[in-house]
């Protein structure tokens, strides 16, 4: 999504020609291209997929709802394996229309998960929680914190339910350090963006280029090495200004600011 | 700020028509028709003077910059003295430029209200602190959580320094419940305003109108009361469509909202 402006193949070839080991994948441009050229495609090329995004979306009240969330992700999980991902990251999903009740619909979340983690887990594949930023609360993910997300999580055993941790979604969170410590084991995903300011309308595009922000990336780098981490590491920046520019130069400003501002030193 | 297209005399008289008790005022407007001509104006329309928004903006790290800003403070507190309010409502203030030490941040808070806080008690005047959004951390307020604020209130004497609890800042936090249980004593003011999205640009002018959104104003209420509070209720929007909108008509629906949202059934 960093560089949705490129295709599936140009991406690939620029991952490569970038030494760029692996990449994450959305569900709408896979489907487009078609899951198993697309698995095929990038399997080709030798590179890695580090997660798919996103199943989720697990707030409905409504049995039809409900039935149709689940029968979503199931396809997502299949669509995981299809690509050669262990991870498939979830999106939670926010309040359904009229509803005010957030801890009701956490608890909705969970019993979706009580039916979709052993489907998962069977087929090789972990689900990631991811912790949204308490602004996307009513409309997105009523999962806030990491500390919600691990209370999710630790239903499950840990090799089928973790988290991810997105540094933009976290990073103002005084109390998500000791939730990456207590989350070893459990951190699936890792992600980067860096906050900048002012948010544009709708708030969902504004994520900022590593090194643009507020965000110590290295710091919370080194958290979740020391919790253990060894997976890969994603950029997920959504930003309509960088979605403007050339998306192979965008990858490569990426590689840059990664190196300057994430890499350990 | 609710009904900021009306004059502080019309505000006046729109409240004393509408049977509302108190108004909470803003520093821009009381300076621009003068402190004293103000503070007669509510006074003589029988009004109480809830708050003083706002003092804070105690995060510079540079000595040029922390200076101004208590002295910024203390005549925000003078002018709460004349205005015959007994609270100064605190926005605390974002990270200074290219900084990324939130916790460092909220230190340099600390260190301003052992200054501020003896000088407001002399002159009867409370220091509120108000937690705003974790969305306005980097720009605005580095204190995102009533947990937060209270680890900074809780310094001081409970009869100089508490906080504001703003159900628009708060609604999203499932810790924030217990931290208004453990704020008895020390809530010093009570804020209404309801979530609504898609947000606006900037995020600072979607303050959804009471019953229009996400946050169970009801439950909030009741939580406040159980702590012992019996202060005023303020309902405070920042809303550019509500301001685009006639104020006397905008105040009557606000208190018509009030009724139907948030007063005890």
């Amino acid at each position: 999504m960093t560089v949705k402006q490129l295709s599936l193949p140009e991406l690939t070839e620029a991952c490569v020609r970038l030494g760029i080991p692996g990449v994450g994948l959305w569900r709408a441009p896979v489907q487009e291209y078609g899951v198993e050229a697309a698995a095929k495609l990038v399997r080709e090329a030798g590179l890695g997929v580090t997660t798919l995004c996103r199943g989720g979306f697990l707030t409905a009240a409504d049995p039809a709802g409900r039935a149709e969330a689940l029968a979503d992700n199931r396809a997502a999980i299949d669509e995981a394996v299809t690509l050669g991902t262990d991870t498939l990251v979830l999106v939670s999903g926010g309040l359904p229309s009229g509803d005010q009740d957030l801890a009701g619909a956490r608890e909705r979340i969970a019993d979706a998960l009580g039916e979709l983690a052993p489907y998962a887990g069977e087929r090789g594949i972990r689900l990631a929680i991811e912790p949204l930023h308490p602004m996307f609360a009513s409309d997105r993910c009523v999962v806030s914190t990491l500390d919600q997300a691990l209370e999710l999580a630790e239903r499950f055993p840990a090799d089928q339910v973790g988290v991810v941790v997105d540094t933009y979604h976290v990073w103002w969170d005084d109390r998500a350090p000791a939730a990456v410590a207590r989350a070893a084991g459990r951190v699936f995903s890792f992600q980067l963006a860096d906050w900048t300011t002012p948010l544009p309308a709708g708030v969902l595009n504004g994520r900022g280029q590593l090194g643009d922000g507020a965000v110590d990336l290295r710091a919370w780098r080194a958290r979740v090495d020391a919790a253990g981490y060894d997976g890969p590491v994603e950029v997920e920046l959504f930003n309509d200004e960088l979605w403007a520019r050339d998306g192979v130069e965008l990858l490569e400003e990426v590689v840059e600011r990664y190196v300057a501002h994430a890499l350990p030193r």
